[in-house]
Order: structure tokens, then sequence, then C-alpha cells
């Protein structure tokens, strides 16, 4: 099947917002086997959105279009697909009620344009708005399936997850699972796979690298349920079993929360002190609702001198190793561990860039350290890429550091 | 103008990127006045990729292509669109040269592929690529302008600021200003500037709002540059005396530049501690090449253990006023300020969510105090969204509040 997604609204033309919408939305498809061969994105214009809306019955089977489907005056969505495809916009009686009776429980006054939202075309559906007032719009005509659904992505996917995939769904089932490994490349990695006796048919496995991690993706398809589900887990086995030190958790859960539950199951405080990552670690941890029952302190110890005063890091060593060095990095940590209760901690020392490298040192070069009152290990490595991208792939590092010393 | 963004790729398809290349083109294009007003994405494939071209060449008079211009298989954006355009590719013996000698430094052997990129459409110009292999191409036909560039985002930008924007000038001149404003919503931003004399003819003025802050944009268009000049300065200088409180930069620089460069010209050292916004403050300063020079440390202090051990917080505060209040954060901030010798510190305190709200302390409130060792300042708010846009707008309000300070 072929689908075209249609993203409506000036916002985006102009630049204004990201299309995550397309994103999310093929995706998902594409877990489906559906392919979202085309992805257009018009402007809030009758004219332009009728041609683009032409052009897609002609080349797609499925149209899921995007936004344009609040009561002012530039949302025309609805509006348009109905002349577009000569249906008669009806009032749904039921919705026009339950609409006014939300106005009311708000004592708030219902205008003509909230009644706008109570009219459909002639033998659609409305799809169900958990999380806003504009409900979706599924349409099927001879040759086309039409799905209307608003445009921001908190409404969008509840109603996507929810109502939308059943009526999608066809006879094949279909298992979407993620591997995430961090630590080996992308081609290395691809090789270890091949290396396997994974491959065959109806299982489509793909690879997709991001800031050092890589997911794994296998898409099962398959009439039978029973046998797609076994074979997929006979080759998640075999990956594991060939991988398995690279893997850090599945289907593309973060691995800050991974290891916040692995400390919370484990009764375990965590603390760490970062250098060249700035806090970045500890601000991933604390996106994380309920990080503080794990989590004590972090102390970013950014110039030399905060080392010294924070973690008791001889400046001797400072002087003779350097601030970017296996010493400095282990006097962190047990400068970290002894003055603070926790159970576990992590340094990291490194060189972010740009500037800052040398021949011995280069860009990228971090050293790490992760420690209990029993042991510790160093981990030393060079991360690639700018500023930015060294210091999100060293934080990933480290958290799996602390997830696999646990 | 009417201009069309068309993004060819397989990744963006199947939702493993997000497009990212139409938002920023379209954001170029409208401040030169042209409008993007169709963005299209399609897979490597060659027939879909000639339908779209097709369609585009009818409803557009400039086409920006991003993405398939490389030497794989895969790569064919050239190839088609002088197949569709009926025009031959012809060998350009120079950048053959160029290509071979870049192979011969780097003792890598020239394959078939990487010479495929030394040809381009009859009578068309290449387009320099300072950070990639792949060459853009510009081609003027009677009816269209065609630009193809290539798809990762860190060669396409600096292309087309360096060479592109000189293709599509025009007559008119064009400035695009934006003052960035914190600590004031969109829509009382909007009328206060309603209520200015600043409204006229070809020049648009619209607002942005994210995480709390909101970006005022004028777009001045007009023939005679120093007249659009002279009235721009006059209409900021209106905005300025009108806002003057709330504006923290212009031109969408980064608060925390603004900031680091501030406290660089004044030779002042910054301490941080943080608590509901966990290391954040501290990692956006940190993500600016050169934060060492005035960044000295933050102290994340999670617990309330930590609060006592790192920064002398008296245990009777915690236990009378509470983590989240304003003697916490006096108390917080003094704390750092004397074991430092930062010259100036700010201290964090609150609720981030979503659990621990109550009713005299709710999700979102935040205590900070920025501190010297002459005076102090508490700045009491209640930031809204989930924890992590709570905990963004905290982060740029902590900000805001360092620079007024100093």
């Amino acid at each position: 099947m072929i689908a075209e997604i249609i993203t409506v609204g000036t916002e985006i033309i102009i630049g204004s917002i990201l299309n995550t919408n397309s994103k999310y939305l093929s995706n998902k498809l594409i877990e489906m086997g559906i392919n979202p061969y085309y992805h257009t994105s018009v402007d809030d214009n009758e004219e332009r959105l009728k041609d683009v809306l032409k052009i897609a019955l002609k080349r797609a089977d499925l149209i899921i279009t995007t936004g344009g489907l609040g009561p002012t005056q530039d949302d025309m969505t609805k509006e348009v697909v109905s002349k577009v495809l000569g249906l008669e916009l009806e009032l749904d009686t039921g919705v026009e009620k339950e609409i006014a009776e939300k106005f009311k429980k708000l004592h708030r006054h219902m205008t003509e344009n909230n009644r706008k939202q109570a009219y459909k075309p002639k033998n659609s559906l409305f799809i169900k708005n958990d999380n806003g007032t504009a409900p979706g719009i599924l349409i099927n005509t001879k040759s086309n399936k039409i799905i209307l659904l608003p445009g921001p992505p908190s409404e969008l996917i509840p109603m996507f997850e929810k109502y939308v995939v059943n009526h999608l769904s066809d006879d094949n089932n279909i298992i979407v699972r993620s591997i995430n490994t961090i630590g080996i490349g992308e081609s290395a990695l691809e090789e270890e796979l091949r290396s396997l006796d994974i491959y065959e048919e109806n299982f489509e496995i793909a690879t997709f690298a991001k800031d050092g991690t890589v997911e794994i993706k296998i898409i099962a398809r398959g009439s039978n349920l029973n046998i797609i589900e076994k074979k997929l887990y006979e080759k998640i086995n075999k990956i594991k079993d060939k991988l398995g030190n690279y893997i850090y958790g599945y289907d593309n859960k973060h691995i800050s929360e991974i290891l916040i539950e692995l400390l919370k199951e484990k009764k375990l405080k965590l603390s760490l002190c970062e250098s060249c990552t700035g806090g970045l670690i500890s601000s991933i941890i604390t996106k994380v609702p309920g990080a503080s029952a794990v989590f004590d302190r972090c102390i970013v110890t950014y110039s030399n001198e905060a080392k010294i005063q924070e973690l008791g890091v001889n400046p001797k060593t400072l002087a003779e190793s350097g601030a970017v060095s296996e010493q400095t990095a282990y006097e962190m940590a047990s400068g970290l561990l002894n003055k603070s209760n926790s159970d576990i901690v992590l340094s990291i020392t490194g060189i972010a860039g740009p500037d800052g490298g040398t021949g011995e040192k280069p860009v990228g070069l971090v050293y790490m350290c992760v420690m209990n009152k029993d042991k510790h290990k160093i981990i030393k490595d060079i991360f690639s890429g700018n500023r930015t991208s060294i210091q999100n792939r060293a934080a990933l590092r480290a958290m799996f550091e602390i997830k696999e010393f646990v």
C-alpha cells in the first residue's frame, strides 16, 4: 500500500516549526508494512491544498493529513477535502451536543466556529480526540482511504495509536523490535550481524546510528503470529549471544531510564563529577521523573581549582598528568566517593574541543572512572564529531558504563 | 517568487531522520521574500523522483532539492533532474582533477563512482562544497531556477549562506532583525507591540514563542537600503524603550553565548548550584566553546543531604521552610559564594514535577538567588508545561537573571 502524508500549515511552510508529524507517521506506517513514499507540506491556502490533494489521490492509496482541523478561519482541511471529493458536510447532532456540554461545563460561550467541528463529510467517521477539541475524520472512497488528523503531536500521536491503527491493520501480523547498542560502530555492527544466521524473507533487519549508539531494528511479518514470535525470539537470542557486550537496552528506551530503574531495583545511590560534559549527564538523568530516588549529587568541576577544592584532586597530579588523564579521573572519583555517601560514583574528564587538543591528547579524548567502595574501572576513549557531539557521545557512554558496573 | 523544496532520501520517507533541511531553507527563503509554498519529500526512487520534479516544475519558479548527490548507487538526484530537463551530463575536467588530487593526498583509490561527482548538466554551474565531497549544482532554464544541494545540514547550510544566497537576491533589499525577549508571554507582548507606532507596509512584524522566550521578528523590504535601515532602527528603538526589561538579545543569539561574552568582558567568574534543573544550566553554558574562561563550577545538590554537605544549607531551614523556598535558595547561593572564589553565583531550587506539587507549592514553582559579595536578588516564578519544559524555561530565565544582575 502506498501512502502520502500531507502536513497542512503555514507555520511549517515558513520554517517556524519542524515537521515532526511526518517522521512519526512514517515510522508507524513502515512498521505496518505501508510505504509512505510521498511527504508533502502546504500552507493554509485553499487552492494550493486542493492541488496537493488531487495529486495525492492519484498516486497514493492512503492519504493522511495533519493540521487544519481547528475552529478558526485558517483551518480548512476538512472543508477542502470534502470539496475535492465532492462530499457534502453533515452536522453530527451527537457531537454537537458533546461540544455544547463541554462549553457549558467550562462556563464559556460556544461560537459558530466551535459548532463547525461537529460537521463531517457524508459517510465518513469521526475519530475521537481525547486530548483536544478537534476530532479526526476517516473517509473511505472507492479507491482511497483518507484520514484527517489534527496538527499538535500531543493530540495526533494518541489518536493514531489508539484509534487509527485499527483502521489500517490487515490480515498480516507485524512485530517490531529494537535492540539498542553502544560502543560499536555501525559498519562493524553490520558485519557482525551478517555473520549470524538471522536473515530470511519477511524479516527486515536494519541499523540506525545516532550519537554513538546504533539501533538494530527488526520488522517481522507473517500470517501466523506464533511462528513469527518464535523466530524473532531466536534471532534476538543469536544477536544477544554475539553482541551482548554492546547491548544496553531494547525498544529505544533511553539509557537514563534503564539506569535509573536498575539503581532503584538494587537500591543504590549515584553521584557524578563531570568536567568536559559540564553537567550534561546529570541533566539527562534528572530529566527522568523520580530520579531523586537514586541520584544524590553532581559536582561539575570545570576549573582545576574546583577539582582540587571540591574533590581533593592532588595539585601535583594536575601539574604532572594534566586534568585530562587516568590519574585525575581516578582521584575525582575517589574524592567524590569519600565525601558523599553514594554507593557508586562516576567521574569524567576530557577535551570537548574545538580548542585544547594536542598530538598526544587530541580533541575527543575522554577518561572516565566508575567506582564503588570495592572496585573501580577506568574507561579511555576518543569520541568523534564536534563539541556537542563529543559531549553527547561521552554522556551516553558514561551511563552505559555505570549500568555495566552496577 | 514561488519555491518548492524537495528533500530526496529514503531515510526521510521511512521516518528515520527528521527533515530539518526544509525548515532551515524555508526560514531563509521567507527572509528573502521568496515563498516556499510546497515542501515535498520522496525516497531514492527514479520514477517517483521524476514525477515529483515534473509537478514542481509546473507550480514553482524556484526548486531546491537536498540529498542524493553522493557517489553511491542510491544517489541519483543530479541524473534524474538532468533526464527530466533533457540536459546531457558533461564531465568537468577541472573538478575531475580536483577530486583525483584529493584522493591522491589521502592515499586512497579513486573509483568510477567518485568520478561521477565531476559531471554536471549542460550549461549548469557547480556550487562549491567546503565541507564535503559532493558539490551542489545550479541550473537556470527559461522558466525555472533549480538548485541541487547535498543532504547533510553541515554541508548544506554553509553552501546556502556562502554561495546560494547570491544567486537568489533580486533588486529589492531585505533586512531581517530579531529581538529576543524573556519573562513576558506572547499575547501580552503582542498587545504591547500593537500599542506602539511601528506598523507600516513593507515591515512585517511577527512573534514566535519557544520555552518561555518570545522572538520578535521584523522583516523589512524596500528598494532604498538607507531608508529601510533608518526606519528599522527607529522601530527597534521604540520597542527597546517600551520593552527593554524583557529583551535579552538580538538575532537569536543564544542567551548562554551572550552571558559568556558579558562575563568575559567584565572579567567575572561564575559558579552555579542547581537542584530542580539538575545540571541543565551548567550543561547549556558548557556547550559554548571557551566557557572555561568564565565558568568555575556547578554543584548539583539533588538531595537535601547534598545541600547541607556541599553548600552548608541549615538543616533547620530545610525542615521549616522546605527545600523549595526563598531561604533555601539564599543559603545555597551564599554557601557556594563562600566556598568558591567566584564573583557571581546563582542557585536554583524548585519543583519540576510531575510529582511533588502541593496546593501551596505547585509543580513549576521555582526560587532562584543570584548573588555577589555586595548584594543578592531572589527570583520567584511558576513555570508552566511538563517536566522538561519547566526545566528549560527555568534554565533560560536563570541565565537572563545572571545577565541582568552583572
